[in-house]
């Protein structure tokens, strides 16, 4: 049996849409990924752009609805659509909670029984998925970037921080920036990470800006009419954490615009430019 | 209470998308559409272009994976989806079958016991559903244009070739052509309209075509990976049937492409200029 399995294959502006089941190690079973391949990847290996998607998604939500495929073919870029966590894990607990557990892996590494043997995000997406799409898609991998929405902009922003030689672009859709102090992350974090709010900050990108600052334009784009904006998302953290410790950051704040993908759609080009420019597309 | 209940309205690309309930007189019940309104609308009337959706769709469908706002925001297009028939009628046997009853009105009015109090579909989206528009959204009605996918490239066709004073221009991607010579056609048509297929010629693109041509060229975009190609679309029918009655016609063949929304996203942009050309946007 192929190490990838092919769940379907789709033509979409002159590249294929795929989607794909594997074996996951980190996560202990099977996880499923986007990947759009635009048409320069039929002849030549591509930068990447990880998308992670937030609370609830999968790996069909931005693929569905975010429209990135037309600029990814313009300037071709592998787009990369990951789950958001393990499924079908049988861990009592796991599902039933939009917050936490299945949908809502919060790309961390759980240290906490019962969530530690699958529960392992980080890790896949840092480490397990990268090596696994070089042996299989024509990925140039040394010009990889990340972006994502919501737990996902704080998936993309704690793994380019944290790995910068894996991510060499980042940005972010109305992020997390600062889950040891939002309801969010303090639930999720607090059963994945345990009480200790020391470990948490691995996965705090406030927290982690100002010990260490990425290379390259941070790009982030924040509705105003997100009903999570003052509650969960707190945008002004993360300008004040990059203005202490030096990282240049691009905040654009938006009327009107409010946490969907109506929201994505509106500004998803922006990113895709954002991220070519890094990777020497443009 | 208002004519038009508003279920949701999300900022897109500078524009509004909203989602509307109401009560139809055609369909004899609550009836679902979406409307996107670009930028343009805020500050003058603008022409508008109808989407109808296929088998098994709703209003939410196109508006979600078509990425059509982008383009209609560029171009100043107010976009109508709506859904594909009435809901919850409650009649027996019309859920329970995806080529039959709700989610498969196929934009004809049924004549047929018991379809016929609630299936009225061409009469809801050529008459009942533009005079309601006008009254809540600034369309410039005299500049309406009509496309479609599959069923609804049959409604497209069908609504345009009936009607040229209510649907100015018109374009379809995959579309049912010649429901009389097809399965699809076949099965909604002998329920919805009887067994006497001389009453079938008034909804088939074929027949009509040869009647009376339409002013101004027809687009079509057809995917050659397309399932349902030769057993349900032919095109080659309606190609054949423009040129006997004069018709001006542009059908374009995609290699690869097969009958999904990836397909339709590919080309959307290219309909949407084919149709604010001919309503005087380009």
């Amino acid at each position: 049996m192929s190490e990838i399995e092919t769940i379907s294959e789709q033509r979409c502006h002159d590249g294929v849409q795929g989607f794909y089941r594997h074996h996951s190690e980190s996560c202990g079973g099977p996880m499923r990924f986007a990947v759009y391949q635009p048409p320069q990847a039929a002849r030549e290996a591509c930068p990447v752009l990880y998308f992670l998607a937030g609370l609830t998604c999968t790996e069909e939500t931005a693929t569905i609805k975010a429209g990135a495929q037309r600029v990814a073919a313009e300037l071709g870029l592998i787009l990369v659509m990951p789950d958001t966590s393990p499924r079908h894990t049988g861990i009592d607990g796991a599902i039933g909670d939009w917050e936490f557990g299945e949908g809502a892996g919060f790309y961390v590494d759980a240290t906490q029984s019962p969530w530690a043997s699958r529960f392992r995000m980080h890790d896949y997406i840092a480490s397990e998925l990268p090596a696994l799409l070089k042996r299989r898609f024509p990925v140039d991998a040394e010009r990889s970037g990340i972006t994502g929405h919501s737990m996902g902009g704080h998936g993309a922003l704690t793994m380019a921080l944290r790995h910068p030689q894996q991510f060499r672009s980042v940005s972010a859709f109305a992020p997390i920036v600062a889950p040891s102090q939002v309801p969010w992350g303090h639930k999720a974090f607090s059963r994945y990470l345990g009480d200790d709010p020391a470990t948490w900050a691995d996965y705090d990108a406030c927290e982690l800006v100002r010990r260490r600052t990425f290379d390259g334009t941070i790009l982030i784009d924040q509705g105003e009419a997100d009903g999570f904006l003052t509650s969960q998302l707190k945008p002004e953290l993360f300008d004040q954490a990059c203005a202490e410790g030096g990282q240049s950051l691009v905040l654009r704040r938006h009327a009107g615009y409010d946490h969907s993908y109506y929201f994505i759609t509106s500004f998803i080009e922006d990113h895709l430019r954002h991220h070519a420019e890094a990777l020497g597309r443009l």
